[in-house]
């Protein structure tokens, strides 16, 4: 099973953080992004949209971070990590959603701005991360995990770019109980981390 | 079970559309958008984010269309509409993660521009709307559905703000497939519209 990857990615490092924490090897293909590979061969033809990750297991290839893990949950991993009943999915589903839409456009991509020049609008990003991440600290001041009361698929979709605000001035010293969970999940057995993280 | 509900909300349109679809019967709540509800209780209380739609079900409450969507399909409805294997959880799940990102982003945030006088960024709106509608027209070009050989969750989470993206200032015309998916969905049993759509 093949992740088309990228060591810097935030999005990439989610796929990597469940797949180490749930015990599921990957072969990680490096993938040279300021080349332009992810525009080109094989990874374009398996992700029309130039993004990583793509993961590439057998007949299934699949582009989306988000989707990755749900996939490799239900296909891999014991049930703990996305467990089956409708109530416990749709809960994981609101966090998959914030990691696709406010930590992406939020703090990803002050990251994106800051750190590798993107031409985004970084005070649009910063004001959506300003106004996320208090949610998520008053959330993490009643729960020890984003969805469930057990690490799920949604503390690896939404923690890395959290992780990783300082990249784009962000900083969480206002938010304590998000770095405690940070650093609750960087405690569990299995975890790796990314650069900078 | 209650939807807390938009009626010129895209992504309560979302969870309207698949509900009728899916013959699941909605109590709508119209929340009033203009007078600030969304921001106060009972709205605020079920999500912090202030965001419609909102589903009341017993003790579940749920923020997020494309939650909203996993749970009613997987609490209420056939298993078609969100099957249960991996492999196609996975291709389902990659388009609702595009509903929340580029869809949310693209057609949808120049919408909120044009329409509703939101201040967001509109050139990089319409330039994201621009990069993902030739995918989704290539898409369409070989499949009569987003993610499966039958329509699913993914078509009702990712149809509505590209139906809408004319009042974005977004055009269609160059997306013949597009148009004819879009008119596909409007043939299926039970199908429900909205304004402008």
């Amino acid at each position: 099973m093949k992740l088309y990857d990228l060591e810097v990615s935030g999005n990439c490092y989610k796929v990597r953080l469940f797949a180490a924490l749930a015990g599921i090897e990957l072969e990680l293909i490096p993938v040279d992004f300021m080349a332009g590979e992810h525009k080109q061969d094989p990874v374009i033809a398996m992700n029309p949209l130039g993004q990583l990750p793509v993961l590439s297991d057998g007949a299934t290839q699949l582009r989306d971070s988000q989707a990755i893990l749900v996939y490799l949950a239900r296909k891999y991993a014991d049930d703990c990590w996305y467990p089956q009943s409708p109530e416990q999915q749709g809960e994981i589903m609101q966090w998959l959603s914030t990691a696709a839409n406010e930590i992406q456009h939020g703090p990803g991509a002050a990251r994106l701005v800051d750190k590798f020049g993107f031409e985004l609008d970084k005070a649009n990003a910063v004001a959506t991360a300003n106004s996320i991440l208090p949610i998520i600290e008053t959330q993490l001041s009643q729960h020890q995990w984003l969805a469930l009361d057990q690490p799920t698929i949604a503390d690896c979709a939404v923690m890395p770019y959290i992780g990783l605000s300082h990249e784009g001035g962000v900083s969480l010293d206002r938010y304590p109980n998000i770095q405690a969970w940070i650093n609750r999940i960087k405690a569990l057995p299995g975890f790796i981390s990314m650069p900078a993280l």
